[in-house]
């Protein structure tokens, strides 16, 4: 009954471990469907968007050079030559002197190379309009190729998509594109404390946290989630839900390898299969320390503390890096753009030893505040009442009051 | 043809609006689809969490004045009586001089206070240890109801539903919970102009970009989107849009009304069913001042412009809160925790509008630099570079370089 870890490896030779497994792969997936997916293939536009030159205004389609000293006093008389029709070609050209309605989006009539907001026009009749203003050439309108030019890459392989990615796709004509499978994560509650939610914990019995909240993170990091539900500590059903996962999911992730028992089952039941290698053994964070992450021919199996927050942390700063990576993106922390705050109070930390410590925000003045949130690791409850993580490097020996730290979302 | 607003509202006259609509109304939500929901009702426990005293290490449980002045040199001797096992009620007491061997998780034995590290032991035989280091009572484990207390309200309603939400909620046994329904959002694109994704767009036309852009957005803040497609500007086929939105719809967008013809006929369309109400018809900010909100029965109609930047700069700055009131959230911009940055360079600003600019986000020291992206509202492109929005009060003139301003993340 001794702590025994092989070699506790930093958050960095934990991630540089990620290599050792291939992203998941790509599939067809349909635009409507592609939202938050990463994009598996670089996008580069086959035609010119949009295809035509198109009023950005209500007025009249004109040659600027016609408008030029236009004014209130002194308006530009022209010749309306005719209307341009929504999603037509317009069957006229505009000359010298002369003018065309156009709609917001009309195409352009030959001639013209810019748009009078019709505010600043006045009808004589249909065959003539005052303009009261000058347009420089281009205003008003969008040239074809102005959003997109054939040719061009306009989306790199790895880009998330936003909703402006899916947009342009649309725009780009399409229909589907080459995305990033979701991994698919079985994640396992092991412990012969723990039954399922639904049931009633006898005393020294506790409900099913952890199979829930990671199911959540695996959502919220675009996989798939498979709850495979409560298995107590013992060989024979650990290894079931084992070798179920490694046939149907991509990444397995174990709970409640907290206790000393508890991991060295889960390790003799992962040896148990061919081709197994320990690649982390315990991890120089904290709270997260007795995590272990196993490749088992090319699937990975995470084992995580049983704490429960223990468990959310390590997932956030390990897990999560690690699906990214599976998706085809670059680990990181938090993503690229974190938000900033001042610590509370001082912090003190272990050298050699990162720390993620949770945290509140406050406003306060024109930044924000962060407050640590302290409890046990095995409370849910401090991280219901945290917003974010603060990372104490484990080269330093805390954070003072005052300082600027990044928050890591949670 | 000339630009016509009743009365053109400020954002906040327009988020005032949302009051006229009753939120969409609660459901049972399975407790493993709840992530993202947002909480019908205040949840209050109804039994302690944990339910019993726990041990957050592995080692020895102990009356901790047992181990007081115990060090390396002078360890205290203690008397073995048992070993605890996981989810069992030890039947046995730890008394005076005793000790009990505990994993993580394992329930404390009567009598015992606290519990050491294994670490800080030496098992001499299987009847008694030598413990190293002296444990303050309470130390190393979690008692009954430290987590949560019974019949304390631990989430109110409203709150939006996070993983450490949801594994509290399965640490409560909530196997389900009332959760804001999901808003249904139909969402057309209309214009002569507009081709389905799939089709070749003859010169003059366009792929539809918006009914897919602002569908991932219904999805990102919580909705569930129903693309009705392209609808050609006429009467007959946009009434039965409209009509076919308002039976199985919660809300209707319908973006293209930039043209006034196509505003026109929408209003029109919506004015041929009973009970309409036209709450908003025209918005202080840029861009999409064009914007239209009509009430019709209980259902909301939302006309949004058709260029496909200032499509998407509405649905942030008008729509997203409009969703969030029909979830029952308090309408906000951008979240609670703005990123903030440092404009890199001037921007005017037209007093009396609100602007909403563009931005790119660099790393720029201990900040971040937001860098205008400069373009017209008709392209997709200028929101595929850009990271989020930057908010120009409308009581201003401009923002200089380098002052302090929230990014709105898109």
């Amino acid at each position: 009954m001794k702590l025994q870890f092989f070699e506790v490896k930093t958050r960095e030779q934990v991630w540089a471990e990620y290599r050792r497994f291939a992203p998941v792969g790509l599939e067809e997936v349909p635009l409507d469907r592609a939202y938050h997916r990463v994009l598996g293939e670089p996008i580069v536009a086959v035609e010119d968007l949009p295809g035509f030159a198109k009023a950005t205004v209500d007025g009249y389609a004109v040659r600027a050079r016609d408008s030029f000293g236009a004014s209130e006093s002194q308006p530009a008389l022209l010749a309306v030559v005719g209307d341009v029709g929504m999603g037509e070609v317009p069957p006229f050209e505009v000359g010298p002197g002369e003018a065309a309605r156009i709609p917001t989006g009309g195409m352009l009539p030959a001639g013209a190379d810019s748009v009078v907001m019709v505010e600043y026009t006045e009808e004589l009749d249909r065959r003539s309009v005052a303009i009261s203003r000058s347009v420089a050439p281009l205003e008003n309108m969008i040239g074809r190729g102005d959003d997109v030019r054939a040719g061009k890459e306009v989306l790199a392989a790895g880009r998330r998509l936003r909703a402006q990615e899916i947009g342009l796709l649309a725009g780009l004509g399409r229909t589907k594109v080459m995305g990033s499978r979701r991994p698919r994560v079985a994640v396992v509650s092991s412990g012969d404390e723990i039954v399922p939610v639904d049931r009633a914990p006898a005393p020294a019995q506790l409900r099913d946290i952890n199979s829930y909240s990671l199911a959540a993170l695996v959502e919220e990091c675009g996989g798939e989630p498979w709850r495979l539900g409560v298995i107590p500590d013992e060989f024979q059903p650990l290894r079931a839900a084992c070798e179920q996962a490694l046939k149907e999911a991509d990444i397995c992730i174990i709970s409640g390898g907290s206790s000393v028992g508890t991991r060295d089952l889960t390790l003799q039941v992962l040896g148990s299969f061919p081709d197994t290698e320990v690649l982390v053994h315990g991890v120089a964070i904290s709270p997260g320390k007795p995590t272990i992450l196993v490749r088992v021919g090319d699937r990975a199996f995470w084992g995580l503390p049983g704490h429960v927050a223990s468990a959310m942390v390590v997932f956030h700063v390990l897990v999560r890096p690690f699906m990214d990576h599976m998706r085809g993106i670059p680990p990181s922390l938090g993503g690229r753009w974190p938000l900033r705050a001042r610590l509370s109070r001082n912090v003190a930390s272990r050298q050699g030893r990162e720390d993620f410590i949770r945290v509140r925000l406050q406003q306060h003045g024109e930044g924000l505040l962060a407050e640590p949130v302290f409890g046990e690791s095995g409370l849910i409850s401090t991280l219901v009442r945290a917003d974010g993580l603060v990372r104490i490097d484990r080269h330093t020996e805390g954070v003072y009051a005052g300082e600027l730290v990044e928050i890591l979302r949670i």
